[in-house]
C-alpha cells in the first residue's frame, strides 16, 4: 500500500511536470515532490530549460534540511548521468532522502541506472507509481522519442460531422468553438514544433503563434515548421519574429522527422494532403480530432490522400479518450497496431 | 414527493413503452402500470397493434379486481376518445382506480382532455411523471407528428473520422463496428419507415430489412421507401417480400413527408444526397452520426449538397448524447434552432 502522503505528492510531481511540458526539451519534463521524514511536502520542483537543475535537485533546494530523512516522489527515474548538470540519484542520496518513488524507468542507456544507484546507497526505491498517468501524459512525447528515435507525431485537426475543414468557397472560420479554439492554443503552447504544409500557408496565411486567452503571445512558442515544394511568400505570417520557423522544402516525411529529432512532441496542423503524407507515411502516433456539431455537405476534407484505396486498407485506430469541449466532442485515438 | 413504487411503476411503464415502439402506429407506444391500493404492482401493459387494446386497457385487464383503489401510472395522458377502442380514462374510472401519474398531455384535441374527465369522476391526477424521459424517449416521434402533423425524421448514417462512407472503390463493409450495426438493427425494428435514396439501391442493393442477431427477420419489418428519380431494377432486394416497400419517384423532399404522414418515425439512411436534400430542405429532426475509428483519406463523403456555399451558411446541431458503441462513438443530435 502506497501510503497517502505520496499518492497526494505524486499528484503534485504530476502537475509540476505538465506545467513544464514544452520548455525543457531536449530533457523530459520531470516534476519532482520532497516529503520530509514525517510526511509533509517540503519542496516542489520541475525541470528547468535545457542547462539549468533538474526536478530532483530543484525540489531538494527548496526542501532544504528538511529533505534529510525524507521521500523523493518523481515522475522519472532520478538521473543517473552527469551532464551539464550533475547525477540526480547522486543529489538525492546526498541529501540524505531514505526513500525514493518514481513513475517510468530512464530508457536512456546513459542517464538511466539511477535507481541502482539509490538502492547501491541503501536508499529505498519503489518503482511504478502512477507510471500510466505518466506514459500517457507529460511523459508521453520524450518516453516515445527515447523509444523510437522519431519524435512523437500528433495530427490535430477540426472539422465538421461530414469531415470536412472548410465550405466550398474556402471559408472556415468558425467550425469549431471558442472553447476547442482556447484549447488548441493551450496545447501549443506545450508543443516542441507545429508542422503545416505550404498549402495551409497559401490559403490561410496563419501565425502558428501560441496565445493566451487575451491574445498575447504564450511564453513559450513551438517551433514553426513548414513542409513542402511550394514557394512561400516572404510576406507569409508564419516567417514573421514571434517564434521560430524551419522550412523543408520536401515531401518526404522521413526527412520532416529526420529535421525534428530533437523536437520529440510535434504537431501536424494541416492541411490534408499533409495529413494524408503523415497518415500514409504510418508517422501518425495520435490523432486528436475536435469534431464540431456542423454539416457543410460540400468544400475541402479534413484528410486526403492517405495510400487508401479499398476498405480493406483503412488506417484504423484506437479510442483513447472522448471529451467534449464546449459544443464540441473531441476524440483521442492511437495507432490500431493489431490491425 | 413522488412515492417510491410509483417512480419504481414508471420505470416499468417505460420499459413496455419502448418494447411496442414500432408496432403501434398510428397509435403511440404508451405504457401503463396499474398498483393495487397497497402500492404492489398488479398489472403491467402496452399499446396493442392498430385495432387492438391501450396500454391502460391492458393492464387493467392484468389487474382484475385488484385495480379497486390503487393507482395507475401511464407514459401518455389517458385518452378520452371513443374510436376502435373505448376511451381509456373511463376505464380507469370503472374499475375504481383512486389516483393516475402520467408524463406528458395528450396534444390530440380529439383524444386529449382525459384528465379533465378523470378529475370529474374523483380520480386524483398527477401530470408529468418522468415527462423528460418519455418525450425523448418512445414517445418522441408521434409527439413530434401530433404537434407538427410530418414525421420524426432521422438521419442515420456511419463514417469514418473524416466523413466518409465508403472507401474510393466503392467499398464501405465494414467502417463501422459489429455493436454499431447490431445496434441499427435493433432500432430499424421499431421505426415505422426507412427511406433510402435510388443511388443506394443501385449502388449497395440492401434489403433495409431488420434482423436479428441470428440472422433471421425481427417480428416488425419497417416500411421501406426508396426516394429517386432513377429507375431501379425489379430484382432489387428492397423489392423482395420480407416487407413492404414504397417507391416514390420524387426529388422532392416535401412530397416525401406528406407520403410519411400516417408513419411518425422515419429514418433516412442514404445516401448522401438523399441526405442532402432532407438536411437542405430542414428536415431532419435528429442526427444520429456512428463515427467508425477509420481514416480512408478518399472516397464517397456522408453528406453531398447540403445546399451551403459558405460557412456562415452552415447546418448546426446541437449535442444531445455522445456513446460509444464498441470501438465507435454514437453522436446524437437535433438541430440548433438558435442559430
Amino acid at each position: 500500500m502506497t501510503p497517502p502522503e505520496v499518492l497526494e505528492a505524486f499528484q503534485f510531481a504530476l502537475d509540476a511536470s505538465e506545467a513544464v511540458r514544452g520548455t525543457t526539451s531536449p530533457n523530459p519534463p520531470v516534476g519532482a515532490v520532497i516529503l520530509d521524514a514525517s510526511g509533509q511536502v517540503a519542496g516542489v520542483g520541475a525541470t528547468a530549460p535545457p542547462g539549468g537543475p533538474h526536478a530532483e535537485v530543484r525540489a531538494l533546494a527548496a526542501a532544504g534540511d528538511r529533505a534529510r530523512g525524507g521521500t523523493a516522489v518523481v515522475t522519472l527515474e532520478p538521473c543517473n548521468h552527469t551532464g551539464r548538470t550533475g547525477p540526480c540519484a547522486r543529489a538525492l542520496v546526498d541529501a540524505g532522502i531514505a526513500s525514493v518513488y518514481y513513475s517510468v524507468s530512464d530508457p536512456n542507456p546513459i542517464a538511466g541506472g539511477g535507481a541502482d544507484t539509490l538502492r547501491a546507497a541503501g536508499v529505498t526505491v519503489h518503482p511504478g507509481l502512477g507510471a500510466d498517468a505518466v506514459i500517457h501524459g507529460p511523459l508521453r512525447a520524450w518516453l516515445h522519442r527515447a523509444r523510437t528515435g522519431r519524435p512523437h507525431v500528433t495530427w490535430k485537426y477540426a472539422a465538421t460531422l461530414d469531415g470536412r475543414s472548410a465550405a466550398q468557397d474556402g471559408t472556415s472560420q468558425w467550425i469549431s468553438g471558442p472553447e476547442s479554439r482556447a484549447r488548441v492554443h493551450d496545447e501549443r503552447s506545450r508543443l516542441d514544433a507545429i508542422v503545416v504544409g505550404t498549402g495551409t500557408v497559401l490559403t490561410d496565411d496563419p501565425w502558428l503563434t501560441a496565445r493566451l486567452p487575451d491574445g498575447q503571445l504564450a511564453p513559450h512558442q513551438p517551433l514553426r515548421v513548414v513542409v513542402g515544394l511550394r514557394e512561400i511568400p516572404t510576406s507569409a505570417r508564419v516567417l514573421d519574429d514571434a517564434a521560430p520557423t524551419l522550412v523543408l522544402r520536401t515531401r518526404d516525411i522521413g526527412e520532416v522527422l529526420d529535421a525534428l529529432t530533437d523536437h520529440p512532441d510535434v504537431l501536424i496542423e494541416g492541411g490534408p494532403r499533409l495529413a494524408g503524407a503523415f497518415l500514409a507515411a504510418r508517422s501518425v502516433d495520435r490523432v486528436q480530432a475536435y469534431l464540431a456539431p456542423v454539416v457543410l455537405g460540400a468544400g475541402t476534407t479534413a484528410v486526403q490522400d492517405a495510400g487508401v484505396h479499398t476498405v480493406t486498407e483503412a488506417l484504423r485506430f484506437r479510442r483513447e479518450r472522448v471529451e467534449t469541449v464546449g459544443a464540441d466532442v473531441l476524440l483521442t485515438l492511437v495507432p490500431d497496431r493489431d490491425q
